[in-house]
């Protein structure tokens, strides 16, 4: 392993989020193995993407345009805004095909351990966005953790001066959840907001 | 996720030896998020290895030049040759920092499961330096599966007609390894390969 350039790239790969310095390697060798099969399209790709991907200054979600085209949809209704976390979240949204409204994205949430405030996310554009554009509901879709929680009263507090219907996702048993595997928090959560049957006569 | 490049990006990264889809999504933002300190420097790396690394002719390892720094290094012994699967063997090995000879680089074990036969390996160039330079012992250092430990005994038959020691790696109890916690094979292995203490009287 005497090639500084090559102990650089397994470095890099090391440090990717879910990878270590043993897998950084194995990604290095499976790349140089397949020089032209695996190496070549990853640099590709990677330049492609530096080059066109820009960050949509409206909902701050990844794009080849900003704004971008959920932002730019007329399908979608502007009436409707859903509040996330990260990309990742937006994405998983988007996969259910069951919403049709625009996102903000916060980049993150607050949180005293990491030292992130509320500076450090884009609630001033939030905030913009409310004055200008007719929302009438916003449903906050943040982690049911300490940290996503806390985060979702800090804007829901920060809506209030708006007229705007604000909700959050409903916690509970998950599609498929066995109750023997559940924790008590939530198993006490999904009881205190039981539902009444609608027993078709 | 309408962006088809992305879309690329992450198909490929999820997928790398180790990675999925999840994976590979998380990557793709991780990489995205920080497009200037992550992005580009992993550009940069991966475009430079892929103009410089090159294999061995002779060991077959990957290194800037060909033969690589190991094959002409005048402080290594040429008279010891070590075959290994890969170079990640190759590196386990130089990280251990033991031996001082060559390496030849097998680049697979035979494998019926894999239709991996003696033509896909390295072996006509192990020959051919079996031939030409003045090797006395080859050790084959290959895993103790199945098809490495069949591998061992083509490779120790093709060795046959040269005049020179081949040896193997010993079996038995790995350092730090708890008997209890041993396979059975490993510890009837270790026992019968017992050795006599030397009890300094």
């Amino acid at each position: 392993m005497s090639h500084s350039e090559l102990q650089n790239l397994i470095q890099i790969l090391g440090k990717m989020p879910g990878l270590g310095p043993r897998s950084g390697r194995r990604m290095a060798l499976h790349l140089l193995k397949k020089k032209e099969s695996a190496l070549k399209p990853l640099i590709d790709t990677l330049t492609n993407v530096y080059d066109t991907i820009v960050e949509c200054h409206v909902c701050h979600t990844i794009d080849t345009q900003s704004p971008c085209k959920i932002c730019t949809d007329p399908k979608r209704n502007p009436k409707k805004l859903c509040i996330v976390e990260g990309v990742a979240d937006l994405w998983a949204m988007e996969r259910s095909r069951f919403y049709d409204g625009h996102y903000h994205i916060l980049g993150g949430v607050l949180s005293a351990m990491d030292g992130i405030g509320p500076d450090q996310l884009h609630l001033q554009s939030l905030v913009d966005r409310m004055t200008d554009a007719n929302v009438e509901e916003v449903t906050l879709a943040l982690s049911a953790t300490v940290d996503g929680q806390t985060t979702l009263y800090y804007v829901a507090e920060l809506l209030k001066p708006f007229d705007v219907k604000v909700t959050s996702l409903a916690h509970g048993v998950p599609m498929g959840g066995e109750l023997d595997y559940l924790d008590d928090g939530t198993l006490s959560t999904a009881f205190n907001a039981r539902r009444t049957l609608d027993i078709a006569s």
